[in-house]
């Protein structure tokens, strides 16, 4: 059987999320419905390089499934589009060895936070970023960024009630970039906790109102209690940028 | 009575453009609407800078109407974006003289046409550019374009049934950038015919794909005849951009 790796990259207004759910539209349930016309296929099963939050959009998200179909691997971006709806598109498809998995071989990925500071919103970022109308300290904003980065627990900066074997996560950079008021929160991480990067943005806003001092976020790390962290950030500002294989595992066998 | 001139700005995807309809929703509807609510007057009418076209978006557009409404200019703004669906924004509130206009006062407008040229589309484009997936002749685009520039009879780009006094406009730039497959069209005149900027950018794309040569736009515009032009360009990647006004006629008084 092949083992076919798609990346696509999708505005994730309608969805909630990647993962399938039972009662609500998501990416998973697009694509894997779309699988089935395209290699004529009883059921496909899709692996993901990541659940995203419901409204979490990707300009780069990986998936792969198993299939014996015969589309070409250049022809099957133009197949899917062909079929898809157009707030999700394909960007590239390759075959892949066996056992490699999008979710399980990544070793990296970068999300980036996008903050719409301006007095009056934006009707082109509508549900595109988190407008925030009163203004930032971006100084305070860069300066508080900068404590996330390194290997940490993370656990202040998890979703209560999440399970996991380790909280710990390695954090290489968070970069902070403002463009006439345009506001991009870049993380990379070799992983993420849940909502990690909602709780990193809603703590730095919280800095950036001075209602978290800088020099408080080492504190906040080391407690390991998501109640002194800030509020998660809403999802419509989050977007999924950039996943990393060994792409040895991703090549065209 | 005050004269209160809004700048605003509108995604136009939901809307049928600007100007009122009796069986769809338009953004003069959706303005008066909430004037009536803000102003607590039984009826507002509104003039607009420009009808656009259903679909058609604007970063900046100007409208005009009579209050008795004691709200300052200075909280207008705040006052109608309380109320407005998320895809309307009032950027700025003014008072301007008894007889100013934001149809009739506009010395110039410019508008921006967004084509997205490459393969696969984009989802963070839906609504927002025109898809084009063969690749375009950007050198040939960029020479066609400089035969719009002065003032031309351009009634072959302007809609079959159109009727108006005088078809001459003057044109006083067709910019055209490209960066990173986004290209933009930018045309800047005195006054534009019903869909003369679609049609122009149609026919600029009929250019890059070699339908039509570069030096036969002359007499394309020579003929005065709108079957020698080419296409109307889709409106979700029309944007009125910029809109000029005699601002001695605007001012605060």
């Amino acid at each position: 059987m092949r083992n076919i790796v798609l990346r696509i990259r999708f505005d994730g207004t309608a969805y909630h999320g990647w993962q399938r759910q039972k009662n609500a539209l998501t990416v998973q349930q697009v694509m894997e419905d779309t699988a089935q016309i395209i290699c004529g296929q009883d059921l496909v099963s899709m692996t993901g390089c990541s659940r995203t939050d419901a409204f979490v959009h990707a300009n780069d998200y990986y998936c792969n499934f198993k299939t014996d179909c015969k589309i070409p691997h250049n022809r099957l971006s133009a197949a899917f589009n062909s079929l898809l709806p157009r707030d999700i598109a394909v960007l590239e498809g390759f075959d892949a060895k066996d056992d490699f998995s999008t979710r399980f071989n990544c070793i990296g990925k970068e999300y980036v936070y996008k903050i719409l500071n301006t007095r009056v919103h934006d009707p082109f970022m509508q549900n595109r970023a988190w407008h925030i109308p009163v203004q930032l300290d971006m100084e305070a904003l860069k300066e508080g960024a900068k404590y996330f980065v390194g290997r940490h627990d993370f656990s202040s900066f998890m979703a209560i009630g999440s399970s996991i074997k380790t909280t710990v996560r390695n954090v290489k950079y968070v970069h902070v970039e403002n463009i006439n008021h345009h506001i991009s929160i870049c993380v990379y991480a070799d992983g993420f906790l849940y909502n990690m990067v909602r709780i990193i943005c809603g703590t730095l806003v919280y800095v950036a109102k001075g209602k978290i001092a800088c020099q408080d976020i080492e504190g906040i790390i080391a407690s390991c209690n998501r109640e002194n962290a800030g509020p998660t950030a809403p999802p419509q500002g989050l977007y999924l940028n950039k996943v990393d294989y060994d792409f040895g595992g991703i090549k065209i066998v």
